[in-house]
């Protein structure tokens, strides 16, 4: 049986990341959780994405040596190259557009019973693979 | 025009998996109809993820032989290897972790009339990489 | 705070796409944003997928070289071939499956005072890579 929703609330929150390296993963999960939490919505979704075209955000496991493995495999599948035609307009960032697209920019995490719906490994991260400066992360949220 | 939304409902299910192979990608579309149509949401949103970091939910066609070539590409993209740092703790499965990536893992399905409103080939599917034990995908439907 | 949403909205939309090339990338951003204010949504998600399963919807740059960069990389990473087993079928078609995979076929955009939420440089695009035909890109929106 579905639940009636009976008062729908919609919450919204910026993610400020300035990574001090060029290329990072940073674990968001908190302030998503946090976010879910101040939103009061106990039946949603929760959108969690990159407005940077330059970044990722994903859901993996907490482990410092898989972030790792994940950023030598995006740097061999989306490497480094001088050659890339997105260059001719004086960017030399393609490499990191092409990781956001590898890695995907955004997750939906589901909400119920007023917390984030996730597996037992389950994580939220950030990719950042063009830093050392300011990005946003919005969290979007909508649900009863 | 838009419709006016009058009751908006919430539904969740959750979906066991126990894969007999390692990797196995499964069909379960008829599962995620059947969770549409006992929500009662006649207008909204369908989240199928993947609640295990190992594992992935993707939309693609119906066909054993495409089935084969996504494993044997995923296979080539991000390959079984002894040498992941992920495996320093004792885990072996840091391909699988990649794979999720590289397929995504989750989607949803909009949901009009009361159907999830997909083109004509849209299946959808759940890829497995380190199974041959219970994991569980989740599907959250907010709407109508 | 979270706003209280007082009056929930649906609104589905479809882009019929026809392109002249096999493969080609094409903006789609001004009819997504137009589709947003026929909605009348202030606060809300905005779906938008590809509905076959051969094209792609991903955001990224605006920006002609990058669309050249990103085809020819997911040429790279997954090419065409002769010898998938997809094509036994009589299809020829299975690195469009693959490109599908690798870029994604939907992305979600968050809705806020009536407009998609985006970050500076965020702009829609339609991947195609089996074109030449109609297909057709699901715009649905749901929130108040």
């Amino acid at each position: 049986m579905a639940n009636r929703v009976v008062d729908v609330k919609s919450y919204t929150e910026y993610l400020w990341m300035n990574t001090k390296k060029r290329k990072e993963i940073v674990p968001i999960s908190d302030a998503v959780f946090a976010a879910v939490e101040k939103s009061g919505v106990k039946e949603g979704f929760c959108l969690v994405s990159a407005m940077h075209i330059t970044a990722s955000v994903f859901v993996n496991d907490y482990e410092a040596g898989l972030w790792a493995d994940i950023m030598e495999w995006s740097e061999k599948i989306a490497p480094e190259n001088p050659h890339y035609l997105h260059h001719h307009t004086g960017e030399s960032n393609a490499d990191a557009h092409l990781k956001r697209l590898l890695l995907g920019h955004q997750v939906i995490l589901p909400i119920t019973n007023g917390k984030p719906d996730l597996g037992p490994w389950e994580q939220v991260f950030y990719g950042e693979f063009d830093g050392q400066r300011k990005k946003r992360v919005i969290i979007k949220i909508i649900g009863e």
